[in-house]
């Protein structure tokens, strides 16, 4: 079998953690697998390389935090390569460029746009553990690019297609994708298999367990991932065809999200083109819009437009609206960072008529007031104030018998 | 103008000493220069990933070695292109492959066979500072290697020479290159300019202001080298071709080495092939021999051999000498580790009879025993008992009148 591990930063913190990881990859290679390992930065390490940047430069040029992030991930996998040489597994390290991880140009948010892991591969089949760095690339220029948060998952994924690897482990701190955060909901539940526009909808909503961008890579490419914890030996969770999956529910978890910002836009001409300008606009400067609504304003011909956005994009956001805001003329605009979102997702959904009406029920039976709604086919989200998500996420959680 | 600076481990220990450097280089670019500036890795991290290292595998893969600590050297490249930037200078980091630098296959004291700095050249033209990363280099098969100690006076002499630069500066925590070290001779005094041969001499008996073999690259290549300190403003020394030098002493300086084993082989059969056999098996592990001194034992027919080596290689060498001593049919071998070596240097030398018995004469008014003697054309050094080393440094530089 040709197995594809990734384990993240806080299991390879420090060098015990390290050995650790070592000895499990071990296991599989000496059970005659052929293991590729891709690794994150060591758990902090990260974090201390952003703050001496902050020492240096408030606003660095993205090229500059990527050769400098990068590094994190060069050191695991020289010590992890290191760790296995030790207790007698044969292993090579390679970095993005080494494993051939070719991105696009956007520095710090570069998406994968192609591999060729010739050299892994040589590796694997000379009988060695190849160990990767997660989370990087290079671009067409040679220089080195980062995959933006979570993205060693992507790079797992990714790197666990181009191989037409078995499977692709997942290794993380949790042990697999619960039915709602088990830290807010007590009775949470694992669940044992879950299909990939599920998991799509869960990671995108803050079930920040698989960065979304991995998961739409494992869909594409059909990569069975199985997510679990690099602390113990319990099943995870496993990720795969919705048609494969053993037994479907209406809803298959709750998820909820505080990293959320509600704008709003008011008195917008209600004209064509302007959602168009205004969101090319901020798309232009990379910001992600989650929900967006457009409803009539309180004048006649005016619209007022509501959208979402994560915190880290506020102050930019801030600054395109005052100018966006002129050129449309519109009245005004207004945003309120108190807000979370709380979404159900389920495949079973879209056969099952009344699922948001029961979730909007549990909300108010709660005395909880929804200020946005956004559906898709396996979603609800709603959009809450941020001090009533616990009880949210607990009653709708009750609500739907989850934990049986 | 076109310089290459560069700047050591203490230059660059922290955010603060980078900025430091970044207003430095600053100066050069405002006053219409072109700049590529070689740096290290920041003040202890080299130390800081090889205790790292130390707690996973006490004997790592140097392929690995490389891997990892070639990372302290990048995230320097980051941060002084992010001062750079902060200042308002355009810059750009390099690695040791995206500057071209390529080496052999000897991990972690690899030798560069081959620069092709064609993006360095195009950073500069297009009128950013180039900041390459000192020390590493990569091989034929894309695998990361280092240069070892003091490696990045070599990349920053090599570049230098591949982009036909003016001059090359190198910065460092001491203010050039000195008549003997200052901590042991109060007056000794700063060598304004030096030959190549001399500072190589220099060098190798333990002035370690520059490696050995950045002083060999800067002749082969007549790369003008200006040795002089980052924190302060003051002339350094310049290494240049003797010729160009606009005076020659006698003596040039004292140099001494504390890091010196003198070993003895006694008893060795007088016949051909006996030191090609001992020193061979030397070489094929790696170890530098100094001086070798062969002389007629006591008995007929037989020989003493004596040579020093430096303190780490001593464990090494008595594994060896235990296996060669009997192969030779040699009475047996001794070690003394409380010796040091004392040298003087100039390129004077070689037209000036007297100068070896002048040296003699310093240490016998000092009641110095000599335990070894080597000279060459520009050089002479005796090793003597460590604990004379400071006497007989400050008797020889006053006998040669060097602090005037």
């Amino acid at each position: 079998m040709l197995v594809v591990q990734k384990y993240g930063g806080s299991s390879v913190a420090n060098p015990e953690r390290i050995k650790n990881v070592a000895r499990r990859v071990a296991e599989y290679y000496r059970a005659g697998h052929r293991v590729a390992v891709v690794v994150s930065a060591m758990g902090d390490t990260t974090d201390e390389l952003l703050d001496l940047m902050g020492e240096i430069s408030p606003n660095p040029p993205a090229r500059e935090v990527d050769m400098l992030l990068s590094t994190g991930e060069q050191v695991s996998i020289a010590l992890l390569a290191m760790a296995l040489h030790e207790i007698g597994i044969p292993a090579q390290s390679f970095t993005g460029l080494q494993a051939g991880i070719y991105t696009d140009e956007v520095h710090t948010k570069a998406r994968i746009t192609e591999i060729n892991p010739e050299r892994v591969i040589a590796c694997l089949n000379s009988g060695k553990v190849a160990v990767v760095a997660g989370f990087q690339g290079v671009n067409q220029e040679g220089d080195i690019t980062t995959l933006g948060r979570g993205g060693s998952d992507t790079t797992a994924v990714a790197l666990a297609a181009a191989l037409k690897a078995d499977i692709c482990e997942i290794y993380t701190d949790v042990d697999g994708v619960y039915t709602a955060d088990p830290r807010i909901v007590p009775d949470a539940r694992k669940i044992k298999e879950i299909s990939y526009e599920e998991m799509l909808e869960l990671a995108s909503l803050g079930a920040v367990v698989l960065q979304p961008r991995s998961v739409d890579f494992a869909r594409n490419y059909k990569v069975e991932v199985h997510v679990r914890s690099s602390f113990n030996y319990n099943e995870g969770t496993v990720l795969k065809e919705e048609k494969d999956l053993e037994k479907k529910g209406v809803v298959t978890g709750v998820a909820h999200d505080k990293n959320v910002v509600k704008i709003g836009v008011f008195g917008v001409p209600d004209q064509p083109g302007v959602a168009y300008r205004l969101f090319s606009e901020l798309a232009a400067h990379n910001i992600n819009v989650d929900m967006i609504i457009q409803s009539a304003g309180k004048e006649e011909g005016q619209n007022d437009i509501s959208f979402t956005i994560g915190k880290n994009d506020l102050a930019k956001t801030v600054e395109i609206l005052e100018d966006v805001v002129k050129k449309l003329s519109a009245r005004g605009y207004t945003y309120d960072e108190k807000v979370a979102k709380v979404s159900i997702v389920g495949a079973g959904m879209v056969t099952y008529p009344g699922v948001a009406a029961k979730m909007f029920e549990a909300l108010y039976e709660e005395n909880i007031n929804i200020q946005m709604i956004s559906t898709s086919e396996i979603k609800v989200s709603c959009i809450i104030a941020e001090d009533a998500v616990e009880r949210a996420v607990n009653a709708i959680h009750k609500k739907f018998e989850l934990s049986n």
